[in-house]
């Protein structure tokens, strides 16, 4: 049914040894928990959980010595695969299949068939050591699910620092139905510019493609989809013209070195059907975007890669947080329960980890 | 962009000379036409208009040779893609990616990029010789679209025989959505039967998958969901059972010969988990199929194949139709504007030919 990516070579990127950890916690966790079977839920998907998950499952029987009873791993997420990120861009534009670059997570051989769970979680009751979820397919189903040991690996969402429009007409670049739509709207808006009746400003605007945001997703989507139009659609498409427009107030790959950076803009700059616009976006509508200039620029995509932040559950959860909202951990990965307490993060709750961008560091 | 299926032999399966038609019929056609180009306007992109364009481009040459002008082929699809269709049923359990068995239309290297349009035909005025179109992407782009020989092979849509229900609840198996359909619903109704909460009733009921109507492609969606559920998800889920229902109250594969039907029969009858219901569905519930025995049985995925019939199109058009409701043309796919006059055929109207499902032949 689902076709595999070379798991191997991709889950070897991510190097935190996580199976080590639960070794290490596992006498704070038997401490206070009787019952003979030991359960670690792990909330997300991702990089990080699902990284921990294989990991954890190929070291279980170390886990399971060391703890002195059977170990469940239990995953919850909104979805049933693992996505590689770094090739979501080359989906958009069809070079890459949407199958190949997802790994199903019921894939990796659970005890249960229970163990995997199409939920979202709406809180945890730290207390009684429960997470409250609600089924992905029917909102009508609640239910609670108990863990000795949580990981919260849940992720981040797209940030749209509140700007007006964002949410209802840019395309986001996040997961594998992101990737649907854009392709399908760039599609679609050849086709319509391309039918009988359209007039050459609309032609104009619905083949204007704006990318928001010059990060690594932005910069490889540009890449991505100047080559689909200017070697795939111009054949097919052979008389109208596209543009794209990269909107940047800032520097693009401003978190690699400066001979990278250059290297990327010299591409970029000769570029004649694509150009950097040096200003900030202020809203998105949904045939144009505003910039900070005042300024009304037409276009029929927008794709908004400004960057991530903060998603529900994370915000929800009362536990310290950083100043951009993401949850404090020390550097064991720990949580700390109690604001005010971080130096009892290892005696209150090493039973609580948080992995992945949802965390930042705290040295304690 | 799209992945190309061996398109040469499957696009010699049928084996209708309709390139040497259309030099047969240019006479007639150039009689009425001074344009110094010829449009020849193809309404689908099935089976039948899609063999028309390879057939006719290939020798288009001869046509215009003989016509002694150009030759324009346009194309008026709502689809953007030529369907596999025998294959479909391997998609809806992941056997085969969507995109190997489709074939873009775009790829067929037009002469003018508006030579393919994205649209419905509304109607067909065959005096001025235009068809009205509205675009699939957006309902108030509307247009005419001139033509100097029509050729309609719009195709059918599934068959619901009036029956409640039916369009609401059941899923088809005609197009790539419907399979895309398909498949989510199979994998969301066992992902929700292994949810914590869910009764042994409602597990039961979400994993009885039924079929109505043995003809080929439900035969061949039974066989593919059977091995699919047998062979992969039972494997993902295996504290689950399914089961899987068959309703025809004829015989099943009754277009085949006696023999084939009987060893269907057989290898049907050998599966456990797989029974034939000998009845007629009268109503189909969101949750349930009802029998015209009144009895209701539960299930969670209804798959409809129960047959075709003439789609919207086909049924507006003021022609000489069957009692099936399909437009009837002489031996030469010749369409009768005059319904009385059945016997003016080639002199009136030689320039609207019709092929396909959506035709019944009649000599005269």
């Amino acid at each position: 049914m689902f076709r595999s990516v070379a798991s191997h070579s991709l889950l070897r990127r991510k190097t935190t040894p996580v199976s080590s950890m639960l070794l290490r916690l596992s006498h704070t966790a038997t401490a206070v928990e009787a019952s003979d079977r030991f359960r670690v839920v792990i909330v997300g998907t991702g990089w990080a959980g699902y990284k921990l998950l294989i990991n954890g499952k190929e070291r279980r029987d170390d886990i399971e010595r060391a703890l002195g009873k059977p170990v469940d791993f239990v995953v919850i997420s909104e979805r049933n695969h693992f996505l590689y990120t770094p090739l979501l861009a080359s989906t958009t534009v069809g070079t890459l299949e949407f199958r190949s670059i997802t790994e199903p997570v019921r894939e990796s051989s659970f005890r249960h068939e229970q163990d995997f769970v199409l939920a979202s979680v709406q809180s945890i009751d730290t207390e009684s050591k429960q997470v409250q979820c609600q089924s992905t397919l029917s909102t009508d189903l609640n239910y609670k699910i108990d863990y000795d040991m949580l990981v919260v690996a849940c992720g981040s969402v797209p940030s749209t620092f509140g700007l007006p429009g964002v949410t209802e007409h840019a395309f986001f670049l996040k997961e594998v139905h992101h990737a649907r739509e854009i392709r399908r709207r760039i599609l679609e808006n050849f086709e319509l510019a391309t039918q009988p009746g359209v007039s050459e400003a609309t032609q104009r605007q619905l083949l204007h493609f704006i990318v928001v945001g010059g990060g690594p997703t932005g910069i490889e989507f540009c890449a991505e989809l100047y080559d689909f139009v200017n070697e795939d659609l111009t054949r097919l498409y052979p008389q109208v013209g596209q543009i794209m427009s990269l909107i940047d107030a800032g520097e693009i790959l401003s978190m690699f070195n400066a001979s990278l950076r250059e290297r990327a803009m010299r591409k970029i700059e000769n570029r004649q059907s694509m150009r950097i616009i040096k200003h900030n976006c202020t809203e998105v509508k949904s045939n144009a975007v505003v910039l900070d200039t005042g300024e009304e620029i037409p276009c029929g995509l927008v794709v908004w890669t400004a960057g991530v932040g903060p998603n529900t559950l994370t915000k929800t959860l009362p536990w310290a947080k950083s100043k951009r909202g993401n949850i404090l951990t020390n550097q064991f990965c720990q949580v700390g329960l109690h604001p005010p307490c971080l130096k009892y993060f290892l005696v209150l709750s090493s039973e609580i980890l948080c992995f992945g961008v949802s965390l930042e560091f705290k040295s304690i």
